[in-house]
């Protein structure tokens, strides 16, 4: 049976990568981004797979964009099964220089829009009996890297907000887990290279060998297609007793 | 491509829903059991989807035994690309009444012979740079229930081992994960039920509702095919770089 | 030698608990909080251990009022050896029905002002050459209790936070540890059995029974006194190496 | 009030600190381990602190010895308030070369000893309603390293015991804890500078500032001394709601 799957972000990176996924799967998808080619993304996608696909450009930065953007979805698909939070902004800097303003957007988009979005879903999800909330963390919503104060601790905020939406939505089959991925080759982790090497003062292929990876034991990128299979399989009617856990693929990072 | 599965304890429960997802997959199994009729359930699964399957009735209790278990995989198959690490018994016992022989016992099927299994095939699983490694152990190797001080100490030492093999894993594409579910319905829980409401005297009722599911948010049992699922995720081909990781379905247990 | 020491919400509660500690240990305080008798408070603990106290009551809801009392700080004492955030509020509801003025004011106070303070004050911590930063997160920072999205949220951010905090200080002999304690009797706590009484239905003894400490396997609550006492040992000179950890005292909670 | 403190493997490093904290607090010591001089290491501690102390050199390698020790401690103290359990061997290799015995030792003394002395004082601490079992673990309980997967696998056995520990004692004033240090300049550290040279083909200053310590953001060893103070932290009377938790002192490692 075909589901309606809103996912923020995902207009490129990881959050297309899971749309794909579940387009695949034969589920419709609300795409939202920040790309200027976001509806023709979407429709791409539609065509490819056969499924109804719809976009929205809304800003999460705020309560009332995510509200937008979650209205929007209702209005063209009727209801929503699915709900990916993934957008998500990096900002690398020393604590005692990190722009205050950069930190609240961090909260803001990686945190904060979670909340707002899971919030203006969950009633109508427990109503319906059928809810699946998947929070696109990190292997930093466990672990920290230095420099990466404001994005380590929005995402540890998502894995405790999935803990307690694992235990609101238990009595109604509405389940929520956070995936929590190593370093994936997406245009933020693109950037993060640029800023790494910038900070650390080193090359970019120093920063891959030696930076990025440095604290995987497997010396690869996860690929996306991985999440989305993750992704899929927590969507699925079957996982009613999957529910507030992390789902770690980080190349054996957290192991160590 | 068919690769070879070697599976403890798959003539049950856990184990044999794990074999038959990676039978249905394309898979050749190798069984291990102490159920009478092992050759006979490897042959209707064998039947059933069409791969090779072989059986060995071999006592995981000892080194000698595993390494029984391991040659015949290797003599019967040729090679073996995925190991699932699943027998496993349990008693429920204050610490001052647990007797020091089922002590011995549990550490020794539940966690010794995932030593001794994991022994025998990593050197050939880095040889032929392909190798996963699936450990089922549980919610309670990551968390405690009281009377079970063997089972969890064994399941909790499986944990800490998959991290070790992750590790060590990795420059081969040989990975190691552990698969930590809540309550799923076999004959070790129902076992566990009527033991539990010895130790607790209550009905065996009272028991499911209240003392097993009490610690899940979601009051059913975690269904035996998402384990299969799971698993086969994690011996795919592009799963080089999901490694050292548990990955929990527990009904909400862990996140509270 | 004696040291300054910043407490934010430090008037009653675990705060004041913490603030008494350091006070017996001989360090000044910097007293921060909403109580109208801030300053006689400040005084009396003065009085009686023989150290400098001071009190600001500074509105740590936003990032002027944490550097506010900051300032404050360090032209009072001249220097900040030992920050503990600790100052926080909670709210009870479902997601659903959840304030979003309540869960920005959570967030700002619980999570974002320990941001605030810590970059504040991180750049002459790391100069002088010491610096212990505690924070006061809570068994929340852990794990969940239903209805509580804002406060686990907020915790388990500042339990990432914590962790980014103690990589970028271990050069410079700058640790960041949190403590996260199950069931304390504070004023916040009191409030808090109101709060779940009237969400539970239930009297306010059957909440602290059965709701409260419900999750902890040990029914009585966490002394503040021992909260003193691990905060004296993470702040101790001999403690450069204790960084980057949970503290958890628990009752047992986080164990099952 | 003056108790009685049974710790394993006392006569050096770890254990011997922890030993001269509690002498140091007024308790006395019953020391076990397998230096020669054991017997004058008590009588040398006992003078010094004004307390009483035995020594046994049980080998704890065996249920029998574990018992002999633990009754060795009754006939002479009469009771036995604190249990600390710190006995260990450490042996590194690839698992594929892992030789059996030695992984069996390391089992039977890190792991299985806790167990037996734990089951052997259990009822009386519950009788007398006080008890306080505090299980030196190490950061390997809860994180991995290669080539020692025995070690890790003991250890965080140890870990899950503890847990259950603190779950069956809770009603009985009987707590349990784990500490998690990371790495402290013991004999057994010492040694294992000189295993990893020769697993790894370096000098023995190289595996410290490269290997020992690479994982420890803070680049020095964990002081004895804190252990110790955490013991007793953990064994005093009012830690009742302290247990089932691990204390991780190990320089950033686990944060990253």
């Amino acid at each position: 049976m075909s589901r309606n799957v809103l996912i923020t972000g995902s207009t490129s990176g990881i959050g297309l990568g899971i749309a794909e996924a579940f387009a695949k799967n034969g589920d419709n998808i609300v795409f939202n981004g920040l790309e200027e080619n976001g509806a023709e993304i979407a429709k791409s996608i539609g065509e490819k797979y056969g499924v109804k696909t719809v976009f929205k450009n809304s800003n999460l930065m705020t309560p009332e964009g995510v509200q937008e953007l979650v209205d929007f979805a209702y209005a063209e698909m009727g209801s929503v099964e699915v709900l990916v939070n993934n957008a998500g902004i990096q900002h690398v800097s020393p604590i005692e220089d990190f722009p205050i303003e950069k930190y609240q957007q961090i909260i803001a988009l990686n945190m904060n829009s979670v909340f707002y979005a899971t919030k203006a879903v969950f009633k109508k999800m427990k109503d319906q009996k059928f809810g699946r909330i998947i929070n696109v963390s990190s292997v930093h919503g466990i672990r920290a890297s230095e420099f990466k104060s404001a994005y380590v601790t929005a995402k540890h905020g998502v894995v405790g907000l999935t803990k307690v939406l694992a235990l609101e939505g238990a009595p109604f089959n509405v389940t929520c887990n956070a995936i929590c991925p190593g370093y994936v080759k997406t245009p933020l982790v693109e950037g993060q290279i640029k800023d790494q090497a910038k900070a650390h003062n080193m090359s970019e292929e120093e920063v891959v060998e030696n930076v990025m990876l440095q604290k995987q034991a497997v010396k690869s990128f996860v690929p996306i297609e991985k999440l989305g299979e993750i992704a899929v399989f927590l969507a699925a009617e079957n996982a009613t007793t999957v529910s507030g856990s992390t789902f770690t693929l980080d190349g054996g990072w957290s192991a160590q």
